[in-house]
């Protein structure tokens, strides 16, 4: 496999940044390729605008994700985005790795996801969900966070399921853009544990990592239950996997 | 009331912008005074970083919330991110005037939320959901997105309901911090209606913020259904309004 991992922690001697170090040394030992985008040693810029096409099909009035297909087509998109898509289209396993700030992506990784999950490339028309334009290849978040399993553990918990606090980014996003989806490896608690339960921390997210072929995707809409205004037409087949988050 | 508006869109003549310009007048005539932030135009960074705080807990370390909460103590922190503290800290409402990119806020507003609501200040401890630091002044999220209503229907809908997928903002983020969350305003299906559609939908946005107080708010866990390990202590109360999203 081609692994592509999106690294964004603002302290490069984090546990994140270990889990990062700990997936490229399990990947490459299995005889996988890994490309890391460390995005703020990049120093990545996360803002989406018209200075972001070298040319434009209305330069009077920028619609985003118009200007990204037309510039796309023309070549004209900022070098930073277009290496960005580069690796991301060459990779079979794409891995965000981050610290959850606000039940979400840093805004610096949220910039990438805005600027290189380009228009007519990664989606676009009804080229979505499984008909999405990453569609073959698998992604996975993996994330550090202060809180506790228990907080997440079903939608009686105080924060509600985790996977429903995460549908922007697997189901809105990643999910969309085509990407079969892998459950998210989620590291609790970790400003508060002592070393010895970090270490253990690593160890299973190394297991984790070496099984990762194995794992069962998430189950999102197929295009297939909607009709093409995409109203649903009937029951979601709930035999293809676990029902969608 | 004092209103704060939180705008980020990279086009200045957008009609996300109208919406914008629209909530100052309106407010402005109903005799409310009006703060706006205009993140594209103020060039706001987006990038929480240890050069946000003027004085370090820890300077070989970086906690970013634990730094937010020193540098704050210390009157240290980043002058960009205390001007907007300051602004949030004066609003009786606020909202997050903006275009959906990927299902969420974009980036550089991403960044508002990762910076300005600070830890110790804005939330900390136990204080979150209805003990949060900004307990007592409301909140809203107004956007303009691609899509159409009934692909955000409910959760047979393509993308399933609309306040799942916001689940992030309105809950982990808005209401976590002690905000009173209001229903959204969703300008849907935007780039492809005509002018006439436009015109009527920012006289349905200007009623909207015409009633605004007397619009219910959506319904969050109150901390006094979890105990101090924030277990569910029962059945949620549902008598307190709508259930939780």
């Amino acid at each position: 496999m081609n692994v592509f991992i999106i690294h964004a922690h603002p302290e490069p001697h984090s546990f994140c940044t270990a889990m990062k170090d700990l997936a490229v040394t399990t990947f490459e030992a299995a005889g996988h390729t890994v490309q890391v985008s460390d995005l703020y040693a990049m120093n990545w810029n996360p803002v989406a605008s018209a200075a972001d096409f070298g040319a434009r099909s209305n330069p009077d009035y920028l619609v985003y994700a118009l200007e990204q297909r037309h510039a796309h087509g023309q070549g004209a998109l900022a070098a930073d985005i277009s290496a960005e898509l580069e690796k991301l289209l060459a990779a079979d396993l794409v891995i965000f790795n981050f610290p959850i700030f606000w039940c979400s992506v840093p805004a610096i990784l949220k910039g990438w996801i805005d600027r290189v999950l380009v228009s007519g490339v990664c989606y676009g028309g009804l080229r979505f969900y499984d008909k999405g334009g990453l569609a073959g290849k698998k992604a996975m978040l993996s994330f550090t966070l202060g809180a506790q399993p228990h907080m997440f553990a079903d939608e009686a918990a105080i924060h509600g399921e985790l996977n429903l606090m995460l549908r922007h980014l697997q189901r809105g996003t990643l999910a969309y853009a085509g990407l079969r989806v892998l459950p998210p490896f989620a590291a609790y608690h970790v400003p508060y544990i002592d070393h010895d339960a970090r270490t253990a921390m690593l160890a299973d997210y190394r297991e984790h990592l070496v099984n990762i072929e194995n794992v069962q995707p998430l189950r999102f809409p197929k295009m297939a239950e909607f009709d093409r205004q995409l109203n649903p037409l009937g029951q979601p087949d709930k035999a293809g996997g676990q029902i969608s988050v």
